[in-house]
């Protein structure tokens, strides 16, 4: 089995895989020795002279798209599967995938996401938008907030990261909701409903946590009139992708005092230009899409899920995390 | 049984009690039907002119400072319990309490103590000073940052609400220590120290979270000397009292990077004066003193602890709560 790694120099370090953490992975599946030709590689030279011979590739989403042409079966005829070292794949297009599996990482992210939704909800809960702006102007200004014990949480989009956000926002005593296109039961979650009920449960939402992917279906999903089923007073929360939200009618609603603050990682577009006005927007925090991506173990966990998937293509049984392109996800 | 309600409508209103949520806290005690006498007052006049008949007192430490000529046993003869709607004895001079039991509410702040240590440290480890900053100066600054998952958290002061947070940071997977003056082992602790071992610990602390009483041995007990014992990169949380810090030394050590951020929600003095440079100090997080006081559940949560001594003091038990001021909390 031939695996090779393309990595990326001009991407945050923490989506490139190094060969020591290869080896360490290697060892944790116990594959030590079972005999897997490796190679790096992170010039276009250095993919094509292997590209006709490799079974596997590794490689993050940006790099895979632009070696789509080279990954066609007249070009890498060896190809069995692509393992992308992220979870979204909004910016691959769909009809030029080769025509084998295209597997991601997803579960890699869920404990950093659930560890983010948490601080976030403790921040929105906490007041923390108005204290920020009260010490930047060197104001003592007390305000008594109320914990997150039976506050109704939303969670749009019910995959690994949603799922890691329901466990901590059950975890604080919150009221959880999940809203998935095919619903089914999740331990954490008090209820789970289809996403076409989504109108319906915003007017019983005090915070909502968007972590679905970015499809055609979702593209703006939180846009103006849905802002308006909300609560007065009601938080939003977006680690999924920025064109989830219809971001100048979540700023309006901010600004003119409706939502009463909202965490974002994701934007639209990124990074933000610095003359958008989601920077000043009033009870808005945000983090420059890093918050699900562990410093230490995202590669790490992506190459467990690598490997779990592996033994599956080795022997014969179904996948782990397949994307399936007609979905979205 | 007469119990006195002396409320302060100069202090935040989460503090005071009101006639419903003390007949609703009586109907929860099964005591609707006990033939309480109870009286309230605001002012002065209104405690003076109940005094002399009161068998209980329930105020704030503030209120009850003031009232300490009118609660010796010349002038309240009958009393038998004063019950502080708050934890903190720093500011009651303890020569001066009447020969009753000094009750307090130890206990009530608990829930919202650890939502708010919580949140401190996955801000911290999440970055979030420097993603406030960076939004401030309007800058994209993608800085990919580490869970708490096995890190270390030293918790000084394991009383309600230390161990509160030592249960969160359990909850996240952290490896925790307990710090307190009589050592005994704590389910969320890996380990409970003496306070004595402080020195030593500090350099094996991750984050520090200071849940301690002020009392003369511990006032400045974080200083310029401790703050050097701990690991370059290190993290403090205080939710005690400001003064158990000296403040301009870990101002000193965050400005000049030794220290990689702070959450404070208390200080020395308070309110901050506008000329401190507390405001403006590196990766410095402030809350005005409002964390661990539930907006909504505070006063319920008090006097469930209230009733919870009443049914002692009636029954000959020992209290549950009471203030020995020779330790000081």
């Amino acid at each position: 089995m031939r695996i090779h790694i393309q990595n990326n120099p001009k991407q945050p370090a923490v989506f490139n895989v190094s060969p020591e953490q290869w080896g360490e992975a290697l060892a944790r599946a116990g594959k030590a020795e079972a005999g897997y030709f490796v190679s790096f590689g992170e010039s276009d030279g250095e993919f094509t002279a292997v590209g006709p011979d490799i079974d596997i590739l590794i490689s993050g989403p940006g790099t895979i798209k632009h070696l789509l042409p080279d990954l066609q079966p007249d070009r890498a005829p060896k190809l069995k599967m692509i393992f992308s070292v992220a979870a979204g794949i909004d910016a691959i297009p769909a009809d030029r995938v080769p025509p084998v599996p295209y597997v991601n990482n997803r579960g890699a992210h869920a404990e950093k996401a659930g560890e983010f939704v948490a601080m976030a909800l403790l921040m929105l809960a906490g007041g923390m938008p108005e204290c920020i702006a009260d010490q930047q102007n060197k104001v003592w200004g007390q305000r008594f907030t109320q914990g997150l014990r039976g506050r109704r949480a939303t969670i749009l989009g019910l995959g690994a990261m949603g799922g890691a956000s329901a466990e901590q926002a059950k975890h604080f005593g919150m009221h959880v909701t999940g809203l998935r296109t095919r619903p089914a039961p999740h331990p954490a979650c008090d209820r789970v409903l289809p996403t076409d009920d989504l109108d319906a449960v915003l007017a019983e939402t005090d915070f909502l946590i968007i972590s679905a992917p970015l499809t055609p279906a979702t593209r703006k999903i939180l846009n103006k009139d849905r802002i308006a089923l909300m609560p007065k007073g009601a938080y939003v929360i977006n680690i999924g992708r920025g064109p989830l939200i219809d971001q100048d009618a979540l700023c309006d609603a901010l600004d003119d005092g409706f939502l009463a603050g909202a965490v974002l990682d994701v934007f639209d577009p990124e990074p933000v230009p610095a003359d958008d006005r989601v920077w000043t927007t009033r009870n808005m925090i945000m983090t420059p899409h890093v918050s699900v991506d562990d410093a230490i173990s995202y590669v790490p966990r992506s190459l467990d899920i690598f490997f779990a998937n592996l033994a599956a293509l080795e022997t014969g049984k179904p996948l782990l995390t397949p994307v399936d392109f007609s979905r979205g996800y």
